[in-house]
């Protein structure tokens, strides 16, 4: 099936992939004075007298907002706000279907980071979680920083943890059945943009040692000239025997490759270079790095690739769902790194060591069960953690 | 029945009162494949190349904002934009039931006018329409202005046009009754807040020759000290015989007496000074400016109030499903005078002559078939007025 061309056609026929529905009985005085006025004027003290109430007496505690500026949408770039809601919409329907959420999609007409973030401060009484999408690097780290420190509520940048949850999951399934430890082995990052700058973040948290990064001038070598303040910063934790030169030379020898970044910038040579055993998780989308078929003939051992027309689609679908539904759940004040990792650890679980096999490394992102393991899994590490205001 | 003790229990048990929900398959890999990636990119680069086209791909054309700052709630006053929720949630649950509109939420956390219109810029593009709703005068008048020019889709200030048009419609009836025309009449209105100008401005349009405006310091009228910038320009139309002093001096001799002020502010021998076969509306939310018996025990002919508990409810519900129903289906760049006056003419042809009464002088708000009547009124108005995109 040509998939983008029968989209389209879905799409007009659709008319919007969500919609809002009233929960409430209107059909008489009676009704109209319970849920309007006068009647509703009871629950807007109460929450003027206790702020917190409004995640009790309206949709709050269970509604995010998906909110883009429209800079980065998928592989397509800065395409603008408005063509970018297609995919936040999406985002809002499978929140819905995999995580029983109410999303709802915001596109921004601005780029500058000050009027993003003002904005969704602004705005933020309204929703009980912000999940900020396809915001172009590096100022999606400056937009999510500031905006975690200026709201009590989960704020969560998916390009950035989405991926790297989702990709350390892979990798511990990846491990198992290579036989190798996370203490042990040499990760090659291809893209050091927001999704690569936070898998190595969170593979370093994960336990991995020995960490490469490339971007496109090469290997990401502290005290180079090339890079910003972004690079400079992970420059610091990664690449301790200090490779130099291109990404040949940074995958000769490596266990692991994940790319997050564009369209056949790896050969089968290099892939052939790799340790033995090498586990490839080729991402950039929608044509990745190298072509699965091509890295399994060049000796790869495990492949993963953003598609869902291949097995072992690393999806950060398998995450947003289940990670709000979880801090949602407890009332979670923020996101923190124990969240993060719990839902790593959460969707890696959902494969039976029984059942893993070099075709089966994650949960497909269909499967509920999996979201509700996350959503669970989420909820326990923001308790534990001391950011949850309520214990269910 | 305690309706706000009620309703404060029944807003616990909903948690919500609106909610959103998935309207596309999500159960398989063939599904994902459809409505997120890679299928979604396509109806992403087609609203690329014609924004327009976002109201056609997405919910976007069935999807208005009801956006406040909190600060002008019911008659509660300024109670900040979280304790606005629960009436911003109950008019979204009122759009969908009566005009199947999904409309949104949103609270905004400041106060500033050129805040308030610059994020509500921002967010727009998500957006088919914009309903302000209980934001305090005069700021209201600014913002609407301000983003009735800035964006090609329709804004509207419920507590302004809405009330207009429902009390335009209610007197259009009353009238027939009474057996009085509208360039006869001598009609005043007390309270000259966002509510008080915008019914003058629209009985004027609509006909009535002879309105006097009372604010709390008495009657306005052109070159008195007190008037602010919106109270001189409304004199300048109003008060044409230079009437001086409080609201009794206004009422004597009175046709028709519009309250949208405070409670308690009218007494019986203030309305057995109108005219015979007089009209009262006395609308201050929840305690009115006279209650409806000692009204009529005084003389009064007909009686409207804002409350649901007496004949000739006087409520803006009447007004903006149909009216945002109606701009949405012809994609209406705009509401103008023609689509306001439209609507309360559709509101007022809801009871049919023949059962025309005192006590039964508009349709009930839950009257399905009224709001459909507003919704055609309103898609006419803007097709002949030349401000519908599409012709339906």
């Amino acid at each position: 099936m040509n998939y983008r061309e029968e989209s389209l056609k879905k799409h007009a026929e659709w008319k919007g992939k969500i919609e809002t529905v009233c929960r409430v009985p209107t059909d008489s005085r009676e009704a109209l004075s319970l849920a309007y006025t006068p009647g509703v004027a009871e629950p807007c003290m109460a929450i003027h007298a206790d702020r917190e109430k409004s995640f009790e007496l309206t949709r709050r505690w269970n509604t995010v907002a998906v909110i883009t500026d429209g800079t980065a949408i998928l592989g397509l770039g800065d395409i603008g706000p408005e063509a970018g809601m297609p995919v936040m919409e999406g985002k809002c329907a499978l929140f819905k279907a995999y995580g029983d959420v109410d999303a709802f999609p915001i596109c921004l007409n601005t780029k500058e980071p000050a009027e993003i973030i003002k904005t969704i401060e602004l705005i933020s009484g309204s929703f009980g979680g912000i999940n900020l999408e396809d915001i172009s690097a590096p100022r999606c780290f400056e937009v999510e920083t500031k905006l975690k420190e200026a709201l009590d509520i989960p704020v969560f940048h998916d390009d950035q943890h989405g991926t790297a949850i989702v990709m350390t999951a892979a990798l511990t399934n990846a491990l198992k059945l290579a036989g190798k430890k996370k203490e042990d082995i040499k990760v090659v990052i291809n893209g050091a943009g927001a999704a690569g700058i936070a898998i190595a973040k969170m593979l370093l948290e994960y336990g991995v040692k020995d960490i490469v990064m490339v971007d496109r001038f090469g290997i990401i070598c502290q005290g180079a000239p090339e890079l910003n303040a972004v690079h400079a910063e992970i420059a610091k934790v990664t690449n301790k025997s200090r490779l130099q030169g291109g990404l040949a030379n940074a995958m000769a020898g490596a266990d692991v490759f994940i790319g997050v970044s564009a369209p056949n910038c790896v050969s089968k040579e290099m892939v052939a270079s790799m340790a033995q055993k090498a586990i490839v998780f080729t991402c950039a989308n929608p044509v990745p790095e190298i072509q699965r078929k091509d890295a399994l003939e060049a000796g790869a051992f495990i492949v993963g690739t953003g598609s869902s027309e291949h097995p072992n689609q690393i999806n950060n679908v398998l995450v947003f769902p289940g990670l709000f539904r979880g801090a949602l759940d407890v009332r979670a004040k923020t996101v923190n790194r124990q969240m993060l990792l719990a839902a790593a650890e959460g969707i890696a679980s959902c494969v039976p060591e029984s059942q893993l096999s070099v075709d089966y490394i994650l949960p497909y992102a269909y499967d509920k069960n999996a979201h509700k393991r996350v959503a669970e899994a989420v909820a326990k590490a923001a308790v534990e953690s001391g950011v949850a205001k309520k214990i269910i």
